[in-house]
């Protein structure tokens, strides 16, 4: 199996389906295409054809869109626990992956995803204010639910943590200050090994854009 | 089971899953809030948490996002053939639904759904332009290869044909030249007695945001 991404300091697509084989364990070669490079969109092209990543190959099954690569996944490995077993708890999980998917379009654009940055705090638009609102309620509803069942969203660890742990590091990056339940979920998502290592290998990547720091990786 | 709903002229996210509700013949109730109204946000809110329609209720179970309702009402009603049984298919469709769901915002924002009027071709921005070119390009590569299998995009009507169907009353809104497989879904989806319902449905609504159109609705 493997899984194509884009330069980890910057790609909060590519880390949602890195993170979830990470933490299951599930092994996978990396095939990294840095971004915003001459050619990059057409290095993509070969793989998937929207021409973004990531991208899964599993022999000649090709999945696209981060969402749909999780969907893929958990049937695959039907032994993980990436969705809740409760149907109810699954269709909310499912309810707040696709609101991630498709939304928190002001904070994306605005705060990128750049694991290599720490900017202090800084006046914010109103439409970025709506979106953090917005995440800290949720998260603060799951954990004030799940926290007997464990430290992730719905206490274990799934894809409703892949899908929102990009949102966890612009938390870090651009120095948000966040209720107690979700500042200390953002702070366990950020400590697990598997995002250590995604922080290491970023730091260690020749590629840089930050004098045109792109708009919504 | 009800399905929370906006105005059928202007919401095409409302239709994705009232048209596979609709095709299986499976029985809901219908909870219209018309958009853009005085406490319409408010009134959503009273069943989705990001206050946006549609909102499918199934007894104690609330589902919101359109992508999310077709997951839960394919593991609902696991008789109905909503995702193909080939778990290559299924993983490109799943591919191609979470990218309906979460890209062609230019076409979204700059050709708003609105099954009410019909307007002559107009010159389009490059942005616009792409997504019609992408929107084209899968249509054609699906019903090239599907085409022995049925009139839908993978031969059966399913979620596929549900979240692409907003997109087919566009190219009927703005006149946009297609080609000759993916006019003729256009058609067929079109020409379905589902859709024929919902379009009535549309002209009889007595709520008109003509003078302000909406962006992305």
């Amino acid at each position: 199996m493997q899984l194509v991404i884009g330069n980890k300091a910057y790609s909060s697509w590519s880390l949602r389906p890195w993170l979830l084989l990470k933490q299951a364990g599930i092994p996978f070669e990396e095939i990294v295409i840095p971004l915003q490079q001459a050619g990059s969109h057409e290095a993509i092209l070969r793989y998937a054809p929207t021409g973004k990543v990531p991208c899964l190959l599993d022999g000649p099954i090709q999945v696209w869109e981060s969402l749909a690569i999780c969907e893929y996944l958990a049937e695959r490995f039907p032994e993980q626990p990436f969705w809740p077993s409760n149907p109810a708890q699954r269709a909310e999980a499912r309810s707040l992956a696709a609101e991630m998917h498709a939304g928190f379009a002001a904070l994306r654009q605005h705060y990128p995803m750049n694991v290599r940055r720490q900017v202090p705090p800084s006046a914010r638009p109103p439409e970025v204010e709506r979106d953090i609102t917005r995440f800290a309620a949720l998260i603060e509803s799951l954990r004030s639910r799940h926290a007997a069942a464990g430290p992730f969203l719905m206490g274990e660890f799934g894809i409703l943590d892949a899908m929102y742990a990009p949102v966890a590091t612009r938390c870090h990056t651009y120095s948000i200050a966040l209720p107690a339940r979700t500042q200390a979920w953002v702070d366990h998502i950020l400590a697990l090994p598997a995002m250590r290592e995604w922080y290491a290998a970023a730091a260690a990547e020749p590629w840089v854009i930050e004098a045109s720091e792109p708009k919504s990786l």
